[in-house]
């Protein structure tokens, strides 16, 4: 019997284009197939997530904005005017922000979902960032985001942050799950260079040697955000639902990576939108196999990559659902023309 | 005086955003700007037009797909089977369907442009592909029907292509302007492997040997083809009209090659969409400075890189337009705030 896969590639190949010529659109195509369970898979209702939330490491001076940023750009995601917004205006993708864990009160009447667990992170120089019940607590509420989503139709998700100081733990979750020197896993984030890198460095390399977290979720608590644990809930839910899953960056790789700990499966439903700039997320990447979709040079965060890279990976369905194949176009493959060779 | 390049990187860098984080897109935005002479570039009536021919090369066997099949995809174009049909679909792009020269008579019912200037290209081997009239004829044709383009309100142009051995007209071309030998711009285009290739090469070197043309459109109308000449004369339009050109993979490349022997200054006007798979790209881009957008691996021209990439480069002109800057957003600023850093 032929498998899924095989029908697929075979579809793949009958389409009136040289073999393998649309390169890794072919290989989205493939495991878009593989997801859905089907020879027509379809990108329906997309949405992006923005998790939000803040960072007791930023007390430190990991990042060269303030901690205000955070709560400041959530009102710029509810203002239409970050980058998210307009990326996904510009291609049909539906935006959700979250108060995961932002240390303000947002007023009641803006477009912000409250799923608050705490107001940020503790300070991971003095105690592990989370408690393993707000840990947990941040996982359940990702789970149901992405049931409410998957609720209303949407096939197609992609997830995105905003948090000053969360490149911080992601390259701690990111050492600690990769087994590799902070160094490499550590880099400017919004815009640490020279010494203050080197200053950031240290300062997570204070933090790891503070503690020695055995279970992917006690590791996830102590060097991890809330928007980071909310975002791993949610990808474990997503692959649940077979779901397309969108990955933006550098911090979004680091919470699929934490996601894998517990479900190795959910590499399978990932989607790697963009290579960014950050450093650590190219090695990152290398570790997941991962070939990102676009490598654009970015380093936003927001879910910036997987909005842009959306209507690429659009393609390869559009492709795979309606590309005529050689037969039905009365084109000539190159196998049956074979006796016109001149070889 | 400020300059406009000076005016929009400061618009770029005030957005609610860290410095450059925008990457590639950060520079497609300046590059829009200025060919639009504005702060605020716009893509109207983006439109993609497909130019066919024969090449008389195709009879050396130089392609593992038999001649009749330029014919046939510009009939699969019309049923808009082809990967240019879905893409340009999917993305709201405008698609023209040129016949600069197929060795077939169209149903006048049929959406082709007809723009023959003869049934083909003659055989290199034998003789030159293009009379000099011819090869004006082709360009002229080029010039029309992009200022009909224009004319119709589209400012942003991009040029695909199909015709049964046009990678070796494209090699030779890139060969001549690049000083570069013929075997590093000889690919295996539709799917010339191993001894195949190595054939592809050696017809292209004897060809190369035969002819030495000094002026680039001798050069053209010997190892040229009749869609990659009207090409040539779209792309020197497309620039003295200030539009926004959309480079697709080697044969389009090598098209803006032989045009910058005219006008050095269309290179500003092009945005380099994908870097194909197809042998001697790479080295072509390099050789042009040109960064491309996307890197998926595909090398099937009609223009289908440059559908795919229209949307992110749109994406380039979005955030310029519509992000909002700090000081609208109420969002703190690494400068402002350097009072809070540790550091």
């Amino acid at each position: 019997m032929t498998s899924l896969k095989e029908e697929l590639q075979h579809k793949i190949n009958l389409k009136t284009k040289p073999l393998g010529a649309l390169g890794q659109l072919e290989e989205i195509a493939l495991q878009l197939g593989m997801i859905q369970n089907t020879l027509s898979p379809k990108l329906k209702n997309p949405s992006l997530i923005v998790f939000a939330a803040d960072h007791g490491i930023a007390d430190a001076g990991v990042s060269p904005y303030p901690k205000e940023v955070t709560w400041q750009m959530v009102m710029n995601f509810c203002g239409n005017g970050a980058s998210i917004n307009v990326f996904c205006k510009q291609n049909g993708i539906g935006l959700k922000v979250v108060d995961a864990g932002v240390d303000y009160d947002f007023p009641a009447e803006l477009p912000v979902i409250n799923a608050k667990v705490a107001r940020g992170t503790k300070n991971m120089l003095n105690e592990p960032a989370m408690t393993s019940d707000e840990c947990r607590l941040a996982m359940q509420r990702g789970t149901e985001l992405v049931q409410k989503e998957a609720g209303s139709g949407c096939n197609t998700i992609g997830f995105g942050e905003m948090g000053i100081g969360n490149t911080s733990a992601s390259s701690l979750l990111m050492h600690r799950f990769l087994n590799l020197p902070i160094e490499e896993c550590t880099g400017k984030g919004a815009g640490m260079e020279g010494e203050q890198l080197d200053y950031k460095t240290s300062v997570l390399k204070e933090v790891s040697e503070k503690y020695a977290p055995q279970m992917p979720e006690e590791t996830l608590a102590t060097f991890g955000g809330l928007e980071i644990a909310m975002m791993v809930g949610a990808i474990l839910e997503a692959r649940k639902l077979n779901m397309v899953v969108l990955i933006d960056g550098f911090i979004a790789t680091a919470a699929t990576l934490t996601a894998i700990q517990f479900d190795e499966s959910v590499r399978d439903n990932c989607i790697f939108c963009h290579a960014s700039e950050e450093k650590g997320h190219q090695l990152m990447l290398d570790q997941l196999q991962a070939k990102p979709v676009l490598s654009l040079g970015m380093r936003l965060g927001e879910g910036s990559g997987a909005a842009v890279a959306y209507p690429v990976i659009k393609a390869a369905a559009t492709f795979l659902n309606e590309m005529a194949s050689f037969e039905e176009a009365g084109v000539s493959n190159k196998e049956e023309s074979s006796e016109v060779q001149r070889l």
